[in-house]
């Protein structure tokens, strides 16, 4: 980041810390601490996410309201940082949110940041000029009773529940996009493949029922991991002994924080334990993980299926959204689920990164939270907006080559294992070997050498049949 | 391992299976499929966990019983398998399982090993010779109506949960082990710190019950992980069509297996995705790395306490376990909490490897269940035995050195917070910089500028006050 | 990403692929593949390099110029295409390159939109309208002789070698930084820690030297594999068999290139393995997380030395960069040091990403090179940054402070290291015990029990001569 | 690990060290020192490395013999030392080395049971009885000069030496392996695939060989990165400043034990970088990792191209090794390359948790080595053995379906591709749509729309043309 360095008395006002003094570009809103973390952090070069500054706003909002309420805040300061964050709430001023996502200090520039943004939106709204802090002060009043160190990880997951709720929203459109196409391919018999070789027949719907079922199993969890995020340590300021913490803000201030933002929040039972650690922030990067596990995992499936067209195996069709190629005429790749596959890789590499933050921590806090909140909340989006192409550009137009996946079972030697109840295990290993050997079908085979009546061995092939648990046993059949 | 080649006939029986035929010990229970098996796979050169083994037993119990039930397996052949599944559960045996914990083939050869020992022990307990699989067939008796890919992912969750109790265990322990320091240092005051430099007062007491609190977090995600486990796909056979499983036998085995093994189970709502997805277990790994981060944490914080003897922070001392040192006479280092550094570590890495392996499972199967069991049950096993060891030889017996920290408590310049309500955070970072540099005590400062009375100072300046949440507050000290 | 869907035909030209026809911004260079890769891809919201966009129009400025030589592409469109190119490397047009960095697809809407881009340029520096590709062409034309296959490995091969560059260059600064501060700090003697208790004596100049030796064996790996970069597959196009180039082209595309970017290349000896191969981005990430791994030790070594500054260790002073506290004045935390471990998390975790990536090749093509610059460009980028900020707000402004660190030798019980080869271990070992538990000196202890003269002792226990291998030793005390 | 209780007077010696005494059995040749470590560290309950154990061995016989160079150990003590040493690198008194390979403390308990199974056999050597440290220390003598901080590194390095040496010579045999597969295919044409889509012709033995130049570049990295292995710290002692060497033995002792291990090896250039950082494992294990990925996408490759034997590609055969399933009878699978993807997954784990051990270093001393040493010692060993069944059982018996190949490539749509330079990308691509649609050849479209004459049509579409670079352009073929 270049730092300008042409200063001229009107375009710059002078703020000073214990540091020092700076010049500060005099429309700026954020002051001398946030401009000094500008130019320690040049790391990413990246903004930060939108949803921790309005958290920041919510927080600093409420607190101003509880202050007030508990007497440590006067009400036209009250008023005007409240206003200052609605603003901020709305969209506005987020541009003068300078520090970078990666940066050290525990998130102190962060917080920091947002106090002096609001302090001098504060004191233009008192009629002030930005910079005369003793109008409103970034410190005393709009961090009264707080700390980076219970404001910052309860901003984190103030964000980190809005960003769960729309990948959850996402993946509720995946999972009812997969039972629609179980429903659809219910009667495609296709071969089922474990290793990658032929096994038994499988509908494809079945597969795709399978998909919808992990899915809602992620549901599941992201829904109930949604609970480790809601325990925040706001009021146990700098270590979590609540030192500064008026008791009347300290007993109000959780609460206040949850209504004013409308996300449901606890206070940490012990709030020394909720500043040091970060575990959940772990937690949900691991149920985050799996997720993109399962989903790579289904793209994998559905780059196989549609393999080919010609050379491969040639199950389904997905849709095809874009030239495969710059140089081959007519080629589509499968290019949305490659993409889902890259955003779980790199999903994995993150979960990596915030454990190994996590396990950083040192005595009464872990300073490391900037790095995991810029992964954590990079996981959580880029899972929203892969799943969200995966549904729209890909799951919902996925078409079935239904000819092509029965000739294929009908051409398989995997259907032997139906034979196997009635024959043995060993008889029905020399069938196969002599099926592939020789070309010719598991039917010939068994009525060639008399094993099984042409009636029995109908129903016993039957490929619907094999893929209805408990159909095809014995008893029906009345054989021994 | 080293395949003996010198054959003679007395030694060896001949098995054959459809690969071709093989010299088998006479005195082995296993078969030639295992033999094969420890011949392509010398990996690890370890032997599988007993308590896989085990977990087959019950199995391979439950089906003999229950196709029995259903009239699928005699009499005789039930009793016989369920005896020689009776004798491993009761540690026997045990040496026929030669099979690589690492391998390839989604477990068959450790299945199929299990298979042919039960069935080679059967065959001798109906009074025949080993190998003569007439009696009593691996694949058509012993496996019968099932398959390596229903059978192995319920033996891996049955083993895991095994596991989870014993590690929930010691887990308890050190929460019990950490509360009593916490009672018992409940009164000796230090100093805190954040980032590693001087931040406010706290108890050490506080410390250790932050610490009990991030175990019992822990304990209960232990405890709700577990139901991921208890979800079996046993019945789904190949794929989770079921085919070959008599109808019977699918709605009574899981309830069978269930009250054999002593282990709560349901069978899975969709057997094919049960018997596809192995992301129960990423997510049970997943619960395991975020506790052994949780105790590197704790256990880099122990070291850091007992940083010394003299050099250091000198504020714990561990209990002297072993000499620290070949060469420096009279060193004791921190060497168990060290050890859980070094468990967290590798059960991170672990989560790794187990995540990539969840991550490519195709199609109908994920044969990669070996290396994710190998990993998996080493992280829970790793972690017992090293909390065990953590509570036992570091835990119980830390002491405090109390009248360090209280010296340094008293020499701090941290303290310095407490007045910054009273008189702004920049007057505040004013005397705390002449604090430093001058090397004068707070007190003095602010009782030299007459910033506050003595009397309101000592209240504020109170160390054990400044732990204690809104003792502090203007208010209580009727101060502007 | 909102697309913009209110269309007026005077603001709109309409282009058509195979896929089908899409109305494209008048003003904008790019074309319908580009914008239907935009739509399928939002994924990081984020936009490509810069420096991977110039690395493409170094190579599609090396192709025109080639396939002019050639005969296969008119001298007019060529030197449009360049013209185009220069455009480009002169930071124009960068705008148009609208595709997010992580997609799907090998990279083909990266090659296509610059493709499109060029030609568009092209299109009207020969004075036609853009759209109008019988002008130019993106496929036959700008990309002529090539495919992404062969274009985007060596786009990320020119783009890692300038980063490396980058990166190299700072290192070189921190390893300068260093030594400088290794010989300010030749004198002050402090006491060597290991596994955090007290050793024996050190010199805090060894340490800083000995810092300047990891950070030059980082600069060696990181020349050293630059190498692993210079083997492009440039003229392999599709899957390296070189399919549709002209053989005049493959031989002088890869020389033409070198001369063009200014950046030492060669022709990988199989290109059909250095298609289907990233295993060289591995390596290189390989080496950039192995240097971050030893930054991000060192960054813990000053973090503590620096701890305090009463109730640490307080060693040494990190200079104040900032405040360190939004509640606790006077308060200086070590956020560059923190930078740099929250970048080295961010790499470790980039560098799992980029593994999973590699491993997920198939065939002849290795699909996943999105995710994979992504990750190394900022791995790259983050250290450069980090770096820089650590050796100009850090390291260079470190002090000692000497008298604490001697006072803290002289305290220390850890010389006693130096008594034992003339009293043994066993009696060292009592003497040590008794020191710590007496508080008593070393030196007392051993002069009062008669087991060395006052003149051998002064010499053995002399902190300085510790420091210096093969000093202290027997013979030249004249002791037995 | 039991530690059994029932002690009698005939049956146990007693030891002390100063932490108390204990009763050792009166067999064991390890001491008191290994008995508490034992105990400490039950972790992992497996047994060191045997190679570890005889690179102790190593070390402590040119100790010995150094130091009686040096004129600090006498000759008896000398040969007896050199005696016991010599036992244990043929393979005895391996059984004493009871410490678990996980465990606190930087290897001070590894260090300490070879220095006290040592001093027991050199006791009983000499005459007297074990326990009789009069006779010969463990730590005056066996450990005289050195420190378990400068032993434990170098001895893991011997070892990574001894064990790279082995993993070498397997990918040598495979890359041979692969080289002759090359050979063999070099006539198969078969359709090359990007994105699992059909894209070009290749030949099988093109692919092959491609293996083996990966191969072959893994090679060379693991014969560089053999160079970070040979700089070790021994003559450093506790710290790197060497306290306590003398000087003569500082100078003989690196070029003393390259002598006796027959290993190269240079002492490092700065002991104390040398004996606190450990980056130099992160880099070999980073080769290691690399090599793994590379075979893994390889074993990918060939699970994928034998897919079958009837619904996948059927390109390829690999040997049958074993039964593929205990329920579908005839089934073989992949299981070869599946423990090589397995293998691969854990050695990529591995890489993690070495990664985070190296960057936990701390000042003078990383303590981490035994978590290192465990894991990257398992990943060169389960490398080794599975490249060693990969090759035996996989590679060299693979066989080519190669009619099945000729018959896909003649059935194929991507050969378009070829046609491409003469009619341009658009309309290439409306031919490709119609061949997919309405399942005509592209050579019969091509000749029915007039676009080229049969014999030009011909050479640009004969396969084997088409992989060989160069070929197939426009002005050999005399078109415009």
């Amino acid at each position: 980041m270049e730092i300008k360095t042409k200063i001229t008395l009107s375009n710059y006002r002078s703020e000073s810390d214990s540091i020092g003094s700076k010049n500060i570009p005099q429309s700026a809103y954020y002051g001398v601490q946030s401009q000094r973390a500008a130019e320690n952090f040049h790391i990413t070069g990246l903004s930060l996410h939108p949803e921790i500054i309005n958290s920041l706003a919510y927080i600093k909002k409420a607190c101003a309201f509880t202050n007030c309420e508990a007497g440590l805040l006067g009400k036209k300061k009250t008023v005007a940082i409240i206003q200052a964050c609605d603003e901020i709430l709305n969209g506005k001023l987020h541009e003068y949110f300078i520090v970078d996502p990666i940066q050290g200090g525990a998130g102190t520039s962060i917080n920091m940041n947002a106090n002096e943004v609001i302090a001098n939106r504060a004191i233009e709204i008192l009629g002030g000029n930005k910079g005369d802090y003793t109008l409103v002060n970034p410190n005393d009043d709009v961090n009264c009773g707080q700390s980076t160190n219970d404001v910052i990880p309860t901003a984190g997951k103030i964000t980190t529940l809005r960003l769960l709720e729309k990948v959850h929203k996402q993946l509720l459109r995946l999972y009812q996009a997969f039972l629609i196409k179980g429903e659809e391919f219910n009667e495609v018999i296709k071969m089922g493949r474990t290793q990658l070789q032929d096994a038994v027949p499988i509908r494809l719907g079945q597969e795709f029922n399978a998909y919808a079922v992990v899915v809602k199993r992620d549901l599941e969890r992201i829904y109930k991991v949604m609970d480790e995020m809601r325990s925040v340590n706001l009021g146990g300021t700098a270590i979590g002994t609540g030192l500064n913490a008026d008791t009347q803000y300290l007993q109000r201030i959780v609460p206040n924080l949850a209504k004013i933002s409308g996300v449901k929040l606890t206070q940490g039972e012990d709030l020394i334990d909720a500043t040091q650690n970060l575990d959940s922030f772990a937690v949900v990067s691991g149920v985050i993980k799996t997720c993109a596990v399962s989903l790579s995992k289904i793209s994998n499936d559905l780059r196989l299926m549609s393999s080919g067209p010609r050379t491969g195996f040639g199950e389904i069709n997905l849709p095809a959204k874009q030239n495969g190629s710059s140089i081959m005429p007519g080629k589509v790749n499968p290019v949305i689920p490659e993409v889902m596959n890259q955003v779980a890789f790199n999903i994995i590499g993150n979960d990596v990164t915030i454990t190994m933050a996590v396990e950083a921590g040192q005595l009464e806090l872990n300073a490391f939270e900037p790095v995991i909140f810029y992964n954590l909340f990079q996981s959580i989006d880029t899972l929203s907006y892969a799943v969200k192409t995966f549904v729209d550009n890909c799951v919902i137009g996925i078409t079935a080559n239904e000819e092509h996946c029965r000739h294929l079972v009908n051409n398989s030697v995997g259907i032997i294992t139906a034979i196997c109840p009635h024959v043995g295990y060993k008889k029905a290993s020399e069938l196969a070997k002599e099926a592939i050997t020789t070309g010719q079908s598991v039917r010939e085979l068994v009525l060639n050498e008399g094993l099984l009546g042409e009636e029995d061995l109908d129903k016993i092939l039957d490929p619907i049949h094999m893929t209805v648990p408990g159909i095809s046993e014995k008893k029906l059949l009345h054989i021994s």
